[in-house]
């Protein structure tokens, strides 16, 4: 038995615009921008470190950091030494063009090479909010089962890309990454796929990689 | 660094008598009502399982399931034998009283003890919303770390109970069972916490003795 309801989008054209003028801001500066979409507990900030360590030395990370009430993930990646700004949303279960638009504002934006925006623990809401990003990385903790996919459609429809994390504890649980893949690729065939450990390290590389090719080709599309 | 932004509260005084109405027709019935919440993958779906068969031949559980886009759970606990409806919300991030109604239509209410309400899998967003239910409990998986009260205060803040589980997991995991226990009553002295596996089944006794209790005081409180 199933009951359908309908639900009204509150995406505004106005919401679009700011977007895209954000999108085309960040162009100018030769900034890669991400939006990290992921569940709360998924390994979003963790993999927000490992990539800022990962690039050190190389690329400069700025992030700006989406929670409902603490300021927790800013610190552990100012941390690091990377610039951060943290956006708490009260109960704002997303964030939005015009909130990432404010909290620029107190990046050093010349300063940085690829802008990493850690949106608030939910995989439904921020799928449908554009925040003026160059790539959607969806964050799925195997923990989390292998269904997602299935059960949590639009987050992986709209991504370019998939981190599996926490694939260390692969022995322990009933989910298997090759069928979280193999279902994530179903949903969206072009997503590119990384399998990896933020808590062991273990599968990085590729994931790294690919932030490089985003970069390179972003700045290359620009001339 | 740090921004705050505002946040329209939606709920309408209408939703609350709705809330309010629903509560007093399961009353009369001598059901109750839980409404279960939990972020993506916590294992909600596993513990409305594990309570259908550990209450069989004693109490009849009757299921709502909220999802976003497929049936998965609700056939998981149709196999169960235990009557089940489904509410596809699409892309809405929460269930509402009035789904919760319009679903009830399609359960044999008469053979009914306790009414559990899983939720859209969404640590945020279903918070907000009154369906009437008598308890409101949260699901927490270890595994997604022992941080979650902190920075999603208002689900524990709300809820009556929190189910800890995923704890056949934590020997491999750097977060704990007693840290996440500690946090969630931080937030809500009055919840009542227990650390369970709904993989190996360990711990589900105390909680099924919840359930049981919460249904004898509802029902002595009735007469």
């Amino acid at each position: 038995m199933s009951v359908r309801v309908a639900v009204l989008a509150q995406i505004t054209e106005a919401d679009r615009i700011l977007a895209d003028g954000l999108r085309a801001d960040l162009a100018r500066r030769g900034i890669l921008a991400i939006n990290l979409i992921a569940a709360p507990g998924a390994g979003k900030t963790a993999l927000v470190e490992r990539t800022i360590v990962g690039l050190k030395g190389e690329l400069r990370v700025g992030v700006v950091e989406g929670d409902l009430a603490t300021s927790l993930d800013a610190e552990r990646i100012a941390a690091l030494g990377a610039p951060a700004v943290q956006i708490t949303t009260g109960s704002g279960c997303h964030l939005e063009a015009r909130m990432v638009q404010a909290a620029l504002g107190s990046l050093p934006l010349e300063e940085i090479d690829v802008l990493i925006v850690e949106n608030v623990g939910n995989l439904v809401c921020p799928t449908a909010w554009d925040l003026g990003e160059d790539a959607r990385v969806v964050v799925a903790s195997l923990a989390e089962g292998d269904d997602k996919p299935r059960k949590y459609p639009a987050a992986f429809a709209t991504a370019q890309a998939v981190v599996v994390n926490k694939t260390d504890l692969e022995p322990y649980l009933p989910a298997r990454a090759a069928v979280l893949r193999e279902r994530a690729l179903a949903v969206n065939g072009s997503l590119a796929v990384f399998e990896v450990s933020c808590l062991t390290g273990s599968g990085l590389e590729g994931w790294l990689e690919w932030v490089r090719e985003s970069l390179r080709r972003k700045r290359g599309g620009k001339g």
